[in-house]
C-alpha cells in the first residue's frame, strides 16, 4: 500500500493521508478486513510523527471507514459504502433555466466563427467593427489622460448606473438623434445583449409570449431562448418589420414586449420607414405593450441619417431603448447603455447592481474620453466612410459573377449583405465548401427562430478589406457556381430588399 | 394656437405639427369642436409649405381626432381620447423579479455610502482594496505594453469564458492554495457577484432555500432576495459556520446549496477552521447539495496562510468556488471567476454567452499583465502587511477607549472588525450621531436575512489610513459614550471571536 506524501500541498499530512486511504476504501481498493498499515511503521516510511498517523486513522475510524483492534490494529470496516463515493450527480441539480441553456452549445458555437478566427481566412460572419479604424496610440493616449486624471479611481468602484460622464456623453448623442433624455434616465449595461437580458428578467416571465421582426439578431434569439420565451415572429421586409401584420398579433398572443432593429436591421441590413415606426409606436400604445428598440448601427449610416429611433417619437414612456459602444468602437468595452423611463431605469440599475454591483469602469472612462476628444465621432465618420465602400464593393463583386438566381440587399448603412441563394442551394452546404477553402460566413437560417429558410446567408462587410471582399465573393461565386452545376445563361437577377420577404 | 418648429429636430415638419396638435387634443386642452388653423394660414406663419400642413392633418383624421368638413375647415372631433393619451402603465408590467428587486431599493442605498464618499469623511463603510497600494503608473505601463503588444485587440472580442491567458493566471493561484484545476474548468465572470448570480439562474428556482452563515455578505442576501430564494440561516461563531447545525438544517429542509464566506468572512472576519471545512463538505457530499465557496480575501492573510479553501479538500465536484480580482487589485476592473465542475462551467459560459455575450477584454488584460510582471503578488502582498497594522491600529484605538460593554473580533486576514456594541445601542443610531460628526460605518443588521441584532456594526479598516483609523475610532468611541452616557467604570471588555455568536 503505497501513500504519497505532497510536501508543497497546503493540505496538512494528516489530512493527504486519511484523504488517500478514504479514495481507496471507498473505491473498494481496499475491501473490508484489509488491514491498515501499522502506525510506527507508517509513521516511519513516510517520514513523519506517529501522531499524525493516529490522527488520519482516528478521522477515518469516525467516518465509520475503519475500526481499530487492540491486537489486529486498523482493519477496514464492513459496508464502508459511504456517500462520498458517489460524484454529485449535476443533471438533477438544474433549475429550469439551467436545462434548457444546455440546449444552445451548439448555436453558439458555430463552426463559422471558430474557422474565422484563424489566420488566412476571409471572415464574412462577424458584425465587429473593423479593428483598423482604432488607432492603438488612441488606446494609450486616453488612457494616460485618465490615468493622470484620476489616478487609481480609474480602476474604482462607480456607481451601478454608470459614471456619470459617460452617462452625460451618451445623453448628449441621443439627443442629436432627437431623443429629449437626462443621464438620469440611463443606465449603463455591459452591452446591448446585457440590456435584453435584464429587460427579460424585469418584464417577462419564462412562458410569456414576444412579438419580435423575423429574421432577426440571432444573440437576442438565444436570449428570448435562454429566458424561456415564446417568439412570435413578424416578417421583415426592405421597409423593416411588417407592421401591417402586427396589431392581429398583439390582438392574438397579447405579447409581454415588442423586440425590433428598426435600422440597418442585423441580418437583413433593413431600415423600417418613418411611416411604420409611426404605426407601430401607435399600436403598441393601443395594446399597452413595449416595444424594445435594439439600436446598435443607427450611427452607421453611408450617405443619409436614417429615420429617427422610435424611442424619439414616443412620448409616453413605451420604448425602452437600447444602445452600444460595440459597434462604432470596440466590442472588448463591454460599454451599452438603456434607456427607458424611470421606472423600469431604477429597476434595471437596482438589478444591476443585485446581480452585478456595476458595470466596469475602465471601459466607460475609455468612452468618455474618446467622446471628449472627438475620436469617438472622429471613428464613426471614418467607419461610415469606410464601410459604405466596402458595402458597394460586395455588392459590385456579387453582380460581377453574374450568378443565377441569387439576389440580395444593398443596405443604406450597417454591416451587413442578406443574400439569398437559388431555392435549391443550402447555405451551410455552401459554407462547408467555402469553409474548406478559407472563406466563412453565417447561414441565414440562424436568424430564424424555428425552421428558416437554407438558402439565405449574411456577408459582412464591415471586417474585410477590399481585397477580401474580393477574393472571398470569388471563392462563393465559383463554388455556388459548382454546386449549381450549370453554366452561366441567364443575366444575373439583382432585386431590392422588397423581395426578401 | 402657438405651434413650435424645431429646425434641428430629426423629424419632418408635418409630424413634429402633427405631434403637438396631437398633445393637446389629447390632453383636452383642444376641446371637440375646436376649429384648427386654416391650412394656409398655419403654413404661412411657420413659414413651410400647405402640404406639410395637409399632411399633418391627414394623419390626425386617419387617427381619429380630428374631421375635415368643406367650409368649415378641420375640427377636434368627439370622443378623442386615444389610447395614446395613457402614459403606459409600468406596475403593472413587471414580472415577478422585477416587483421583486424595488423592494431592496432602499437596502442598496445606504446613507453611510453615500456620506463615505463625500470629502473629509472617515469611512469604515466600505469593504475594498486601498486604492494607494495600486501605483498609478503601472495601470498606466501595463496599459502601454498591452497595446503595443496586442494593437487593438486590447479591446476586442474575447471567449465568452474569458481569455486563456487570465485563465492560465487564476488557475496557476488556485493551484498554489492546494487546488487541482484545468482553465477549462474556470469561467470569468463581471466579479463574484455575477458569479454568484450566474449560479442562482442555473441551479435555483424561486422558491427554492439556500443554506448560508450568518451573519453575511450582505450582497449575496440581496442576490438571494432578489431571485427570490428562502433563506435558511446557520450562525458564524469564530470558527466560521457552526457546522454542528448543518445536518439537521440539510434533512429538515433540503436547500439547493450551501453558500459561505469560509475565509476571514464578510462582515465577522470569522476563518472556518479545516476540520469544520471537512466536515461542511462531508454533509454536502452525504446530503447531495452543492456548497458555493465565495472567497474574495483568501489572499489577504495577515501572518499565516488560511487553511485550504474547501475547494482543494473537494475530490466529488461539490464544491462551486467564487473568486475575484475585486479585492486584492481593483473593483473597477470587473474581473472574478467561477471554478467549478465541468457541467456547471459550461452553462455558466454559456449563460454569460446568451446574456452577455463575454467578459470585458480590458480588466483581464489588465490583470493578467498585473500577474505576469509580478505586480498582482507584491500588491497583495504589500496588502497584507498594510491591512494588517492597520487592523492592529484600530483594535488598539477601540482598547484605548475602555468603553464598557464594547466587544470585537479581531481577524487573521480580511478587511473588517466586528463590533457588538453594548445591548442598549442601536447601531443605526450610532451611525447617524458619527455621520454628523463626519465618520461612517456598516450597521450590522444588514448582514441579517431577517431582523438581525440592532447593536452589531463592521468596520472597515483597509481603506483609511493609520491617522483615519484613529480619529474614526475617537469620534465613535466618544458618541458611544454620550450615548450611554456614564462614565467610565469597568476595565475594557475585550473578548475573541467565540463570543460573538
Amino acid at each position: 500500500m503505497k501513500l504519497e506524501l505532497d510536501p508543497e500541498s497546503a493540505l496538512p499530512a494528516y489530512v493527504q493521508i486519511r484523504n488517500q486511504l478514504r479514495e481507496r476504501i471507498v473505491r473498494g481498493d481496499l475491501v473490508a478486513g484489509t488491514q491498515l498499515p501499522p502506525e510506527r511503521a507508517l509513521a516511519r516510511t513516510l517520514g513523519i510523527s506517529r501522531t499524525t498517523v493516529v490522527n488520519a486513522y482516528d478521522e477515518l475510524e469516525a467516518e465509520g471507514l475503519v475500526r481499530g483492534y487492540v491486537g489486529r490494529g486498523t482493519i477496514v470496516a464492513a459496508g464502508a459504502t459511504w456517500m462520498d463515493a458517489q460524484p454529485i450527480a449535476w443533471p438533477a441539480h438544474f433549475s429550469s433555466l439551467g436545462r434548457r441553456v444546455s440546449q444552445y452549445a451548439q448555436a453558439t458555437d458555430l463552426p463559422a466563427l471558430r474557422l474565422g478566427a484563424q489566420a488566412g481566412v476571409i471572415s464574412f460572419a462577424l458584425g465587429l467593427p473593423d479593428p483598423a479604424i482604432l488607432p492603438p496610440e488612441r488606446l494609450e493616449q486616453a488612457w494616460e489622460e485618465i490615468v493622470g486624471r484620476l489616478g487609481t479611481a480609474a480602476v474604482g468602484a462607480c456607481p451601478a448606473q454608470g459614471t456619470p460622464t459617460v452617462r452625460e456623453v451618451i445623453a448628449g448623442r441621443m439627443r442629436e438623434r432627437g431623443v429629449t433624455i437626462h443621464p438620469e434616465g440611463i443606465t449603463v449595461v455591459n452591452g446591448s445583449q446585457h440590456g435584453l437580458d435584464l429587460l427579460l428578467r424585469l418584464l417577462v416571465e419564462p412562458g410569456d409570449t414576444v412579438l419580435v421582426g423575423i429574421p432577426t439578431y440571432f444573440g437576442a434569439l438565444l436570449c428570448f431562448q435562454a429566458w424561456g420565451v415564446r417568439i412570435i415572429g413578424v416578417p421583415v421586409d426592405r421597409d423593416g418589420m411588417d407592421v401591417g401584420q402586427v396589431e392581429f398579433l398583439l390582438a392574438r398572443y397579447r405579447p409581454k414586449l415588442i423586440y425590433t432593429v428598426p435600422t440597418y436591421q442585423n441580418p437583413t441590413g433593413a431600415t423600417m420607414s418613418l411611416e411604420r415606426r409611426e404605426r407601430l409606436l401607435a399600436m403598441a400604445q393601443r395594446y399597452h405593450v413595449p416595444i424594445v428598440e435594439d439600436d446598435p448601427f443607427g450611427d452607421l449610416y453611408f450617405d443619409e441619417p436614417p429615420p429617427p429611433p422610435i424611442r424619439a417619437l414616443d412620448r409616453h414612456g413605451y420604448v425602452l431603448y437600447l444602445g452600444t459602444f460595440s459597434k462604432n468602437l470596440a466590442p472588448g468595452l463591454r460599454v451599452g447603455w438603456l434607456m427607458a423611463p424611470s421606472p423600469v431605469i431604477e429597476r434595471a440599475a437596482l438589478l444591476n447592481q443585485l446581480t452585478e454591483l456595476q458595470p466596469n469602469t475602465v471601459g466607460q472612462h475609455l468612452v468618455a474620453e474618446f467622446a471628449r476628444r472627438g475620436w469617438l465621432e472622429e471613428g464613426i465618420k471614418q467607419a461610415r466612410s469606410v464601410y459604405a465602400t466596402r458595402c458597394q464593393v460586395m455588392d459590385r463583386a456579387l453582380r460581377s459573377h453574374r450568378l443565377p438566381g441569387l439576389r440580395w440587399t444593398v443596405p443604406d448603412g450597417g454591416m451587413f449583405l442578406w443574400v439569398h441563394l437559388p431555392e435549391q442551394v443550402d447555405a451551410q452546404a455552401l459554407l462547408a465548401e467555402t469553409g474548406r477553402q478559407g472563406v466563412v460566413f453565417l447561414p441565414g437560417s440562424l436568424m430564424y427562430p424555428g425552421d428558416g429558410p437554407r438558402n439565405v446567408c449574411r456577408l459582412n462587410f464591415s471586417m474585410p478589406d477590399l481585397d477580401a471582399i474580393e477574393r472571398g465573393v470569388a471563392v462563393i461565386a465559383a463554388t455556388l457556381r459548382r454546386l449549381l452545376d450549370r453554366p452561366v445563361e441567364s443575366p444575373e437577377e439583382r432585386v431590392t430588399a422588397s423581395s426578401i420577404v
